[in-house]
């Protein structure tokens, strides 16, 4: 648009979609257009289309088409379904046509990388869902493999993660003691993955992906970093040796252990085990940080800190001196639990409650990193699919005597960062945690408690994202709120609960947000047909003899209709007042009244009455009411509820329509 | 916009108001208009500012100008302001200024008729509220004198309403049974209606007249509709004389009490009396609604019916023949129930709590009926003010042996018919029925339920509108599932439960559409710059090598983002299939997606980054993605967050010049 204003210039119009001509439609014939268009789809319509759309994969849509092009070829044909299904289950087969010897070099490294990671933080984090520590490596052996074959991340590292081993916990020691009935316990545990297992299976298969993003960003974020704190509060319990620790999880109760456990017997040297090897793990993990080339210093600290510590605990015989041990880590590869699940017990409501609970936050930790590695490597990921592997996974492992297996945050980096190019290196750590069940066990007896607890504190500075509770702070105060509602609700209450309280406050400010009533001025921009709110363009003017009033509320409704009715009505009175006062040249009062809706998405009958009173009100000022703008379904809803004939032939596509219309087009196209 | 298309016209600007050259100004301009525009008010600025507008009544931030003009005049300015306060307060004193004789003769005419319908109504809704006849009378006579000073409507009649009456009874009987104790029932109804009357009056000052809203129109249609039918039933007792009446108020309840009730003794006379009036009352109000000059009949039916009854009954003694009269009427006015307030028992809590809910519905009720009224004379009512009014007016009658009282339906359209001028209507009313209550209480000895039961029967039709719910159904389908929901919630469980369903479906409705996920495809309408929805405009046309899809959602968050995305990701992959087979004459792919944001009118974190996911993968695909039409937060939002730098230049302030800068201009001005 370089053509300079204030001068002549002359348009040829040739072409619809040439458009210099931009106001030569009459406006009578798209306010007809407008009112004769035809009917939304109504509200059945409406949600047998999302139900077509989501519950119907695409590809079965698509694929009647495609079938017509390779109809000729007769068997091939139905190998080749064969296959494309096949594939479509288990995408590993995908990757079977086009790997190579070089990719697997890079996929074992990954995969040892990872494995040296996978089994320190595997017994650390069995140990925090109140399990013995070779439950956590039966659960970096089954679900990985798995996975790999139904999955379609290529850089997510699956197996036992922090969170989800701590909302576990917290959550199942209310219904049965780990240490008064450890048997009773892995029980109820082996169900609930049962349960969180069909639950994710089911939402995939339901295509209800998307009850995942009811926890948004904000409450995501706060949600983790109160369970981060909870989480390093627990390694207490392995830091300074305490024997008769808390079962609950809130900060409270647990400073409170700490505290009284000061006047316990004291064992220092479990205190100065665990610190060093914290010191030297956040080191390694700062030098990862800041020089990508030697991320693998930070990935290989675990397993060096565990190797030397348990040289060290076994050489001093430490364990006899107060450090605690973790003891026999049981050998063999894992045993089938199918016997062991309680589906007839009278817990089992509650099993399916914390089932849920922990399915929903253990996909939504998957998704997220599989989305955002996904991302960085530019392919997509299918939520819904994702969620029947992962559904899948879990089922097969609650069968193995696994507990709930999910994507976790650190292990991905650390997959990614040593350079895998496949769901292979999953395998690869599956395999390499295999073998060390089998033949190395006996080598973990000496392992202190105190270097696991070390190793999950290292990994949990991860979880907590200043940066970004500060960046939601600055952009958006109220999702800040809900980031602060999980936080404290995790830290002070329980988890589920700050979960709760987060969705709540989310749904709040989208109802808020929603019903706040809003009407504003707009004016025109200089040298153009644009109605802009006159605040946010200064530079916008008054038409003269019009009070051009957008309603900025997306729903015209119950809830704020006769807000939004006050508001304009003192708008227009200021107006009068304004023109009466300062602009005493101007002698016509405004007789025209335009409500821009543009931005009324849906109205509703107590927001249609509010109109008609608008409307009746005004006339007693002796104002006309136009209409501007209205949307698809707003124009529907205002023929049926004949306002559309109470205000004949005041409803207009746009603002300038409606004001070029009341004008007579008289300034318009001044005589030349 | 009279312009033929087609043909070469020119245009001479001279004047920035006018606007054929409607393109004329630079896209660069106008984005940058956008993108330097002022931050919109911040999250504490709308609080503020919403507290300001609404918290402040808007004639003291008008005064101090005002005052400056008048402030020559000293002392009589002083006199002046109190008595323009003392006239806010009570408005009563501005009509003393022009009120003539000839108004004061309507008013009369009016009072008298609304008394001789007032007196059989309060007496039975007094019933049916499980208190003593004399009380519905008392609360006709102190309530509509506090409202006649206090309050601005002109039309509304004051006094005890049948639908606040099964309320009360229906939550009160719970905590008290009026039967066994009717002193302690009444101490708690007072109480009750004290707690109301706080609520209200803190409503009004504290301006939280919105809350009332919150009752959508179809939710009151339902819960009038359900509470009609109830109150009918509860008729039942009078019309068959059923001594051991359920104190439910569930129709299962009360049917399985009228069909228990067979096997007792029956007083056929009672039936015979009450239906045999119920008939003549219900031909009166035929009679008033067919022939609007013969109102009277429909008004003055139910004092004759009473008058013809007790008659009948006092001449023929039929009240030894089983047919139930209302014995003693206590004579004399109102006695002061200051010291029966129970404010330090067990269930002030409970009193609290069913004052909050019979203050709403009452408060919807009389606002209701007076903003209706109001409309039809064309003035205006300050919902604040009058819940102040209605507040103190509870207040005061808690204290004078009234229950809650508020605006009737009937009444007052009784009122208006009968050409009342002002509120003193009222006055006129509540005098007549003190006389009542001082002289002619004896003659009400005689008077039998059944006469009180068909008054209030006949009553009800005007409570139960199908019609509007057809309409309802007809206009929004889940407008009308939340008006089923009040209507069912009411009938078969409760009052209270039925509110809360309505409540509960109508802010579920307000979720539902806010965060529906919606992306359609846009083209240009034929010769102009609009861009409409192509399935509502079916003459809208693609522009080659565009995509152009706007968001229709009015938020952008986590509940709907990454289902946008995936939506526009879809409508893209068509657009690309779409060109490529149907199209082959068109070469060149969309290589510019524009996505109209003008519906969005607000974003959250999550929303921004499923932009930048957006932004990421159709880069993947070669796609450059612009922004149009961002709303004032969101361009903020989107500024805060760097998402702006991220697509350097394609944000543009619509459509069409996103459109135009893309292509170069070079189709907008072809060479002549």
């Amino acid at each position: 648009m370089g053509s300079l204003p204030s001068q002549t210039f002359s348009v040829e119009i040739t072409d619809n979609h040439i458009h210099a001509g931009a106001v030569a439609v009459p406006g009578a014939q798209t306010s007809e257009w407008l009112l004769n268009s035809p009917n939304p789809p109504t509200f059945w319509e409406q949600i047998v289309g999302a139900i077509n759309e989501n519950a119907i994969p695409r590809s079965c849509i698509k694929n009647p088409n495609k079938k017509v092009s390779s109809l000729g070829s007769g068997k091939q044909s139905i190998f080749k379904t064969i296959v494309t299904l096949l594939q479509r289950v288990f995408p590993i087969l995908k990757l079977a046509r086009n790997y190579k010897a070089s990719k697997f070099k890079n996929d074992l490294m990954a995969g040892l990388t990872l494995a040296s990671l996978s089994i320190p933080q595997s017994i650390g984090y069995a140990n925090l869902a109140k399990l013995d520590p070779q439950f956590g490596l039966y659960t970096s052996v089954v679900p990985p493999l798995i996975y790999a074959f139904m999955g379609s991340s290529r850089e997510i590292a699956i197996g036992p993660v922090a969170v989800v081993s701590l909302l576990l916990s917290s959550m199942l020691q209310e219904i049965q003691d780990p240490v008064a009935d450890p048997v009773a316990y892995r029980r109820l545990v082996f169900t609930v993955t049962l349960f969180a297992g069909i639950f994710q299976a089911s939402f995939g298969l339901l295509r209800l992906g998307f009850l995942v993003d009811f926890l948004s960003h904000a409450a995501i974020v706060g949600f983790m970093a109160g369970a981060a704190i909870l989480i390093g509060l627990q390694q207490m319990k392995g830091l300074l040796a305490i024997s008769n620790f808390t079962t609950k999880t809130d900060v409270v109760s647990v400073l409170e252990s700490v505290v009284k456990s000061v006047h316990q017997t004291w064992y220092p040297l479990n205190i100065v085990l665990g610190c060093s090897f914290l010191i030297f793990l956040l080191v390694a993990r700062f030098i990862g940080r800041r020089n990508k080339k030697l991320f693998w210093v930070s990935a290989i600290a675990p397993l060096i800190s565990v190797i030397l510590s348990t040289l060290i605990v076994f050489v001093s015989r430490a364990d006899k001196h107060g450090v605690k041990i973790v003891k026999e880590v049981k050998e063999g590869l894992n045993p089938i639990s199918i016997h062991q699940l309680q589906l007839n017990s009278s817990t089992v409501g509650l099993a399916a409650k914390s089932g849920l609970i922990a399915a929903v936050i253990a996909l939504t930790e998957a998704i997220a990193v599989g989305r955002s590695f996904a991302s960085i490597k530019g392919y997509n990921i299918d939520g819904n699919k994702e969620m029947i592997a992962i559904g899948f996974m879990n089922i097969i492992g609650s069968l193995t005597s696994c507990y709930i297996a999910t994507g976790s945050f650190s292990r991905t980096a650390v997959n990614y960062s040593a350079g895998c190019e496949s769901v292979l290196s999953n395998i690869v750590m599956a395999i390499t945690v295999m073998v060390t069940l089998q033949f190395f066990t006996r080598f973990l007896y000496f392992t202190p408690m105190a270097i696991l607890a070390s190793i999950i504190l290292s990994a949990l500075p991860g979880l907590v994202d200043i940066n970004e509770a500060v960046h939601i702070w600055k952009v958006d105060k109220l999702d800040f709120l809900a980031c602060l509602g999980a936080f404290l609700g995790v830290l002070f209450h329980s988890v589920e609960f700050g979960l709760l309280v987060a969705v709540g406050i989310s749904f709040a400010k989208i109802l808020l947000i929603s019903i706040r009533p809003g009407a504003e001025e707009v004016g025109r921009l200089p040298r153009s047909d644009m109605f802009c709110n006159m605040k946010q363009f200064p530079m916008a003017t008054k038409t003269q003899g019009f009070s051009i009033i957008r309603i900025n509320s997306p729903l015209l409704c119950f809830a704020n209709a006769s807000f939004i009715r006050d508001r304009i009505m003192r708008l227009v009175e200021e107006d009068e007042d304004g023109d009466g006062i300062e602009e005493k040249t101007i002698k016509d009062h405004p007789k025209q009244l335009v409500v821009d809706m543009c931005n009324v998405m849906s109205i509703d009958t107590s927001g249609v009455i509010v109109l008609e009173e608008l409307h009746k009100r005004l006339l007693l000022h002796g104002i006309q009411l136009s209409i501007a703008s209205p949307k698809w379904e707003v124009i529907h809803k205002l023929k049926k509820t004949k306002f559309v004939e109470k205000i004949e032939g005041r409803v207009f596509i746009s603002v300038g329509e409606a004001v070029d219309s009341c004008t007579g087009n008289a300034s318009k196209f001044p005589s030349p």
